[in-house]
């Protein structure tokens, strides 16, 4: 409801573009964020949002197209003429234009290289990243001071670079060799004597990471300390970028989305669920279907081997999906903690031990709760007192196993260096319903003295 | 590695704390945050910490304590005097008092109340809003400006304010009548001419929340807009509190971890996983597993049900599991992938007509290509072509009715204003195997004319 004044009144603005009404134009997108004019473009044709584009001061409308989806932008950047591109790409910072150069043809991607030459060098240090790392998520545009300068003379530089960088929430403190030797925020430098000099109220040493630092690495230590931008530096030190707080929101919302994805054996989508095409969603999906039906094919030849068991005891039959059902949920509650642990840094290889003997114990008391359940329910629905025993002896070891598979395996996965998330999902169901059958049929034998 | 700086010496710190060497534990603790102060505390013994409390300035104690666990605090608190106790509170902001006062006992509750009665009126106002709300999110201590205040006299109060309220980066501009108008940041406020009035460059209309504000949609609009705070005011725009972007950090997580935890059938624990003992993880866990258990139950019925059948032609028994882990596949991906979408504003129930038709596209491409597989696969174990035919059509069928229950299930419970993950794991799980067993054996009976 407080977003009622953003309403995009498309009809009232599409009337506007139509007669070519800059002024009104303007008038219509006073107050409005980037953010918001750039959603009032999904519903505009390209040469309407070329005219918007256009109208407004480079400044917002770079701020614009930065908002938009890579494809979008690529599809303004094609229309635009080369004087136009190039002033927008000047406005747009380095990190930003590389990942939109990731996503172009060949041929465009040449032509937006060739129109912003002075940032080339740049963009190709920053190309060297890979990026789910702190380099990859790096802005390079950064404010940095002497440790002699005094808090007045580095408001005047932050208000000098205010225009030009995306952060100046901190000043960064460099020594003579242009090492990183600390950090003032600009609320301090804001309550410092005028004449005092940074290196008397920085603070020191830094929090920072390293290029090759994994962004959930970034998002874990921004989140402990609390702070909107941490430091990249090279092995000597030296200050090569900031990674700033809007940037890990969306890596803690992308990494978020995946663990659930994964866990679920889906890819996640690569854009918003109702903007991804019918035949995208099947290929993101099916892969771990066709895994899954492979590895399930193992339980139906599992089941033909034990076809003489069942077809003298059929009752057998009726508590399958019981078993695998409880195996399976169990099995991916201990694989969803264990990934939300090992994801947010609150357990690590090193416990394993701990870890398992832990599931051990659930799975324990978990299972003989479930066990002594299902042994009544079996006994009731097949009439067989050894059924019952069957059923409930098997129930208590499938819970055991899978609390222990579905902890361990993402464990492994992660000392792998593979998401664990990927492997959770339907490895998990494979392994704990063949191993689970296999249980329950060999227990069938033995007890009932087949 | 980069944490190599700040691996607790506890040893070290233990032999200076028992020599009592203050001088040697403020250099000991020197350079360090609170949050990694705080750390320490976990390998010491109560009256270890509380030789810490007392031995490091006021300000720097106010927020270690506030960095420990609310059962950490409690124990501390216990052990203080009145007066350390109240010193300490007033130190503490209302906000994360009153998140500490429901962790505690009666007894203690009223202690603390007791001891920190000057910020009775402003907690008592915050205890008034659910905790997963903007209102109960929010700080109250911001800084406001007036219109026609100049640049110069703004940063004069930031100055003025930055030692006891939370966030500087933005002041709040209100009119006469305490309505909310603008807003500055900091980095606005220095950048502009000093004797600039505040209106001329303030930023207006401000995007803004209500108390009532679900926490999720707070950070969907941080998340859009990129900001560090979002103010909350009341249905007369007048400014209550400010919500901040380390606690909207913590909100996407935890959503996070729900999501991720409720879909895999189980609650999401309260504490990190090695920290919870047994006994808490079987509460969380046990819970999903009985009412799965429960309505698996319906599964063992509708097989016995159809229990002649299975005797006759006891190869249908071989192919259960596959059946029913490539419909519970289904579902939760379909159930994965609008969690997320609905959790991140990406769907709304509007959109069901359009969701339900995308899913069962998806269903038929992806259950034609499985059921085809199957076919073959049941054709070969069970040497039947009918059996055959019978589990191809049934796989396909299960596929698309899968696709369809995993997505319809959580938009309902999201218009019911339920947690969508909470329905999605276990009744998506029992709703298809049930309906796709009925299927599975229903199509049994007409193909093989039974």
């Amino acid at each position: 409801m407080f977003f009622t004044v953003y309403v995009p009144k498309d009809r009232q603005l599409k009337k506007i573009i139509n007669i070519g009404d800059v002024a009104g134009l303007r008038k219509f997108l006073k107050g409005k964020r980037p953010v918001d004019i750039a959603e009032l473009f999904i519903d505009l044709s390209l040469q309407e949002q070329i005219f918007i584009v256009k109208s407004i001061p480079l400044d917002v409308s770079a701020a614009v197209v930065q908002e938009l989806s890579y494809a979008q932008q690529a599809e303004i950047f094609q229309v635009l003429d080369d004087q136009a591109v190039r002033s927008l790409l000047l406005k747009i910072s380095a990190d930003d234009l590389v990942d939109l150069l990731a996503e172009l043809s060949v041929e465009e991607r040449e032509r937006l290289l060739r129109l912003s030459s002075e940032k080339q060098g740049e963009m190709r240090s920053l190309l060297d990243f890979p990026e789910d790392t702190a380099g990859g998520l790096m802005t390079t545009e950064f404010v940095t001071v002497k440790a002699t300068t005094t808090a007045e003379e580095a408001i005047e530089l932050v208000r000098y670079w205010a225009n030009r960088v995306e952060t100046v929430a901190y000043a960064y403190v460099t020594s003579e060799e242009d090492k990183l030797i600390g950090v003032v925020s600009l609320r301090q430098l804001v309550i410092s004597d005028p004449k005092a000099q940074v290196r008397e109220f920085m603070f020191a040493p830094v929090i920072k990471c390293f290029p090759e630092t994994h962004q959930e690495i970034v998002a874990q230590i921004l989140q402990k300390y609390d702070f909107v931008a941490l430091p990249v530096v090279d092995h000597e030190d030296k200050l090569l970028g900031l990674v700033t707080i809007d940037d890990v929101i969306d890596v803690i919302i992308e990494e978020a989305t995946e663990d659930l994805s994964r866990l679920s054996g889906t890819e996640p989508l690569d854009e918003p669920y109702l903007q991804s095409t019918v035949k995208k969603m099947v290929q993101k999906r099916v892969g771990w279907l066709l895994v899954l039906f492979v590895t399930a094919s193992f339980t139906s030849s599992i089941l033909k081997h034990f076809e003489d068991m069942l077809e003298a005891v059929v009752v057998l039959a009726f508590f399958i999906p019981l078993l695998i059902d409880t195996g399976g949920n169990t099995g991916s509650q201990s694989a969803a903690l264990l990934i939300r642990a090992l994801g947010v840094g609150e357990a690590s290889t090193k416990d394993l031990a701990r870890i398992i003997w832990r599931e051990v114990r659930v799975g324990i008391a978990m299972g003989s709760l479930l066990g002594i359940g299902s042994a009544i329910l079996a006994y009731v629905l097949g009439g067989n007192m050894l059924v019952g025993i069957t059923v409930g002896i098997a129930l208590l070891l499938v819970v055991i196993m899978a609390a222990v598979i579905g902890a361990f395996l993402p464990m492994v996965a992660y000392k792998l260096k593979m998401d664990p998330a990927v492997v959770a999902g339907p490895f998990i169901t494979t392994l704990v319903d063949s191993l689970g059958l296999l249980v329950y049929f060999s227990l069938a034998l033995w007890i009932m003295g087949m």
